[in-house]
C-alpha cells in the first residue's frame, strides 16, 4: 500500500482491476452507472472466491481437518477486517450477513419485535429503503407499533433537528439511512445518535450506500446498529454484516435457529451460543464472507478517503454537467451529497423509457421507484432515472451520459 | 447428456473436473470425507460464478439495461432447474433461499409462528439436526407449543408407523429429516407424509443430506415444504431453497421485509407481492444461485440415478470394511441408508483425536456432535466420528479410511 500523501488516484488503472469494465454492451464501451444497486467486482475479489472454492474449500467452525481450519481462519479474519473498517470497538458487535436487508430484520426481530408494543414510535426518514421500512411495518402490522416519518427539506436535506424533534416520550427507535440511495443526501447521524442516546433511543443506521462511499466509524457516529451490504462494497453477493453495539447483544433473542448459534439442545429444552454467533446460525456464506473480506481491503488499499474525494470530483462535475440540460430535472442538492443523481425528463420520456433508450449507448442507469416508494410520493414522482456512480468511474462517464441523454431528449421532443 | 442406458459412471473422470480433489494435504492426496458438512466445487460451478461476476454482473428484477436483463435471466432460470431437480409442480413452489437452516426458519416464521398456539403439537424425530430442531424450540419457548419426539430404533431405522402413531388432535405439523446426516437413515417420508396429509397435518422435510444423494420428487411425496442447502449441493454457500406446496402460500406471512417483496409501500401501509417474490427479500444471491443452478446441472448431467447407485456401491464396500474392524462402533445400520458412517472407537481414542490424527493422512472426516445433541444423547455418546461420502468418492478412498483408522487405533492401544 502506498503512503497516503503520496498516493495518487489512478482511475484508470484502477479500471483494469475490474474485469467486467472492459467490456461492450451494442458494441459501445460498458458505462455502469447502476452502483447504487450493485458495484462491479475487481479480479481480487473473483480470486478470492475462486481459490476459496477452488484450493481450501471446506466448511468452517466444527471441524477439525486441515481444510475446515484453514476455512475457518480465513472466514473469521473478516470479522475483524470489517471491525476495522466499520471502526467497531469488539470483533463481536460485527456480525455476518447476507446484506442490509437481512441484517436490518435481523435487528427487528431480535432486538425490537420483543421490546415494542402498542403506540411504541419508531422515527423514519421518508427517505427510507424499503429494507428500511418494511420490517417496522411488520411491527406496525402485527404489533401496534407506531411509524413516525420525517420528510427532507426541498433541496433533499434531512434536518437532524427534524429528526431529533420527532423523538417523543414513546419512541424506542429511530432508524434512518446514511445516504439516500436516490438523492445521494448524507444524514449527520452523529447529531441525531447523540440526542437519541441522551433521551434513551435506540439508533439504527442503514449504512447500504454510505459505507461505500465514505469513511465510516461506528465508535464515532455512536450508533447501536448499522447494516452494510456486501455486493454493493465491490463483494459478493449475499454478504454483508451488521454492527450491534455490544450493550444491545443482552437485550436481543435469538432471530435464525440452527447450527453453531446453539450451546446445547436437548428435547425439551436448548441455550445458546454467546454473540456473534448465537445471531450467525447454520453454514454461513463462506466464499461470500472471504470475499467481501477481500472487497474491503481492495477498497482500504486504494483509501476511503482517496475514493470519497474521486466521488466528490465525480459528482461536481455531474451535478454542472446534467445542471446545464434544461429539460432535465435532478432530484437531491444537499450539500455535500454523494454521487447519485436521480433525475427525470419533462415531457413524453418516461424514466423507463430514458433507460432503455440510452443503454443502446452503453450506459447502465437504473430506472424505477428505487425500493423508495415514500419518497416518491412525496417528491410527486412515479419513478425516475439514476445514475450513480462508483470509484471506477470517471468525468468521461459523465460526459458520455450527459451525450446519451441528449440523444435520448432530441428523440422525445 | 449421455443416454442413461449406456452411460458409464467414470469416477477417475468425475474427480478431475474438481479441482480440489488434486491438492495434498501433508504431503498427501486429500481423501475428502466430509461431504455431509459440505461438498467440494466442480469446476464448471466455479466457472459460472467467476464468468456471472466477470462478464453479466448487475442487480436483478429492477434494471431495465442489458447487464441486469442477462443476469436476471440467468438467475431466474435457476427457479426452473430446481423445479425439475425437485419434482415440484409449479416454478412459483420454489424459493430461493440461502441454505436449509434459512428455509427451515422460513417456514416456521412464515407458516408455523402465526398459526400454532400453546398445546399445539410439532411431531420430529431424534435424529433431527439442530436447524430442523431450534426453529421448533423458538415456538415452544415463545409461544408454548409442544414438541413431541419419535425415536429410531436400534439400527437408527425410523418407522414410518411411530411417526404417524405421534400425530395427536393437536399435532400441526411433523418436521422430519429425509436422510439423517449422521446415521445415513433413510426415511419412508411418502408414507408419513400421506398419513399426515389425511389427517391434515402439514409436513416439512429437511432434504439437506437426501437432496444430494438420491432423486428427490416432492409431488410424489407430497410433503409441503422441502428445505434443500446449494453448498451440500456441490454449488455455492449461501444458496438453496425451499419447495412451498402452493396451497400453502395464502397461509404464510412475510418472513423478510425489504425490496421485492412488496407492490406498494406507503407511510401509513405496505402491500405484499405473489410467491415466490413476497419471501425473497432483498438483493439475492443472485450469484449463488446461478452457480447453484450449474451444480444441479452437473448432478443432472451424471444422473442422479447414477450418482446413487456409485454410492451405494461405496457404502456397501464402506459397511464391509468398516465392519471388519472390531475395535470400531458404528452407528446406524438401517437397510437402504445413505453413504454416511458415523463411529466411535473403543478405548481411549476420543472423536476429535481419531479426526485430528488421520488427517495427518490426508484423510478429512468431521468429529463432534454434528449439530444433532438429541440424537448423541440417545446413542449414548457425546461426539461420534463421521466419513460422509459423494459423488468422486472411491473405494481406494474407503481403504485409505480404514488405514488411517487401523494407524490411529494402533496409537491409542
Amino acid at each position: 500500500m502506498m503512503d497516503g500523501a503520496s498516493r495518487v488516484y489512478d482511475v484508470e488503472a484502477i479500471r483494469r482491476d475490474f474485469p467486467i469494465l472492459s467490456r461492450e454492451v451494442y458494441g459501445k464501451p460498458l458505462v455502469y452507472l447502476d452502483n447504487g444497486a450493485s458495484a462491479q467486482k475487481p479480479q481480487v475479489v473473483i480470486d478470492a472466491v475462486t481459490r476459496a472454492y477452488a484450493e481450501d474449500y471446506a466448511n468452517v467452525h466444527r471441524g477439525l481437518h486441515h481444510l475446515s481450519t484453514v476455512s475457518t481462519e480465513k472466514y473469521e479474519a473478516v470479522r475483524e477486517t470489517l471491525r476495522r473498517f466499520l471502526g467497531a470497538a469488539h470483533e463481536d458487535e460485527v456480525w455476518f450477513t447476507t446484506g442490509s436487508t437481512f441484517g436490518i430484520n435481523l435487528a427487528a426481530s431480535s432486538w425490537a419485535a420483543p421490546r415494542l408494543g402498542p403506540g411504541d414510535e419508531i422515527v423514519l426518514s421518508v427517505m427510507e429503503h424499503h429494507a428500511n421500512i418494511v420490517p417496522w411495518h411488520f411491527l406496525r402490522e402485527r404489533q401496534g407499533v407506531a411509524l413516525k416519518w420525517v420528510e427532507p427539506d426541498a433541496s433533499g436535506a434531512l434536518d437532524p433537528q427534524a429528526v431529533i424533534d420527532a423523538i417523543g416520550p414513546r419512541t424506542k427507535l429511530v432508524a434512518l439511512t446514511h445516504m439516500s440511495n436516490v438523492l445521494g443526501t448524507v444524514v449527520d447521524v452523529k447529531a441525531v445518535c447523540a440526542a437519541a442516546r441522551a433521551r434513551g433511543v435506540a439508533t439504527l443506521l442503514d449504512g447500504s450506500q454510505a459505507a461505500v462511499h465514505m469513511p465510516v466509524d461506528v465508535s464515532d457516529i455512536g450508533c447501536d446498529f448499522y447494516a452494510i451490504t456486501g455486493h454493493k462494497l465491490y463483494g459478493p453477493t449475499a454478504s454483508g454484516a451488521l454492527y450491534a453495539r455490544r450493550e444491545r447483544h443482552g437485550e436481543m433473542r435469538p432471530f435464525i435457529g440452527g447450527g453453531d448459534m446453539i450451546r446445547e439442545v436437548s428435547r425439551a429444552n436448548v441455550t445458546y451460543n454467546d454473540a456473534p454467533h448465537r445471531f450467525e446460525a447454520g453454514t454461513p456464506g463462506i466464499v461470500q464472507m472471504i470475499g467481501l473480506g477481500a472487497a474491503i481491503e481492495y477498497m482500504e488499499g486504494l483509501g476511503m478517503d482517496a475514493i470519497a474525494a474521486h466521488e466528490a470530483d465525480l459528482r461536481d462535475y455531474a451535478r454542472e454537467r446534467l445542471g446545464g440540460l434544461n429539460w432535465l430535472s435532478v432530484q437531491g442538492n444537499a450539500p455535500g451529497k454523494g454521487a447519485i443523481f436521480s433525475f427525470t425528463m419533462e415531457g413524453q420520456a418516461h424514466p423507463h423509457d430514458i433507460s432503455t433508450v440510452i443503454d443502446r449507448r452503453g450506459v447502465a442507469v437504473r430506472a424505477g421507484h428505487h425500493c423508495c416508494q415514500p419518497l416518491m410520493t412525496h417528491l410527486g414522482v412515479s419513478a425516475t432515472c439514476r445514475a450513480s456512480f462508483g470509484l471506477y468511474n470517471t468525468r468521461a462517464e459523465v460526459d458520455a451520459l450527459v451525450d446519451a441523454l441528449s440523444a435520448c431528449r432530441s428523440l422525445f421532443e
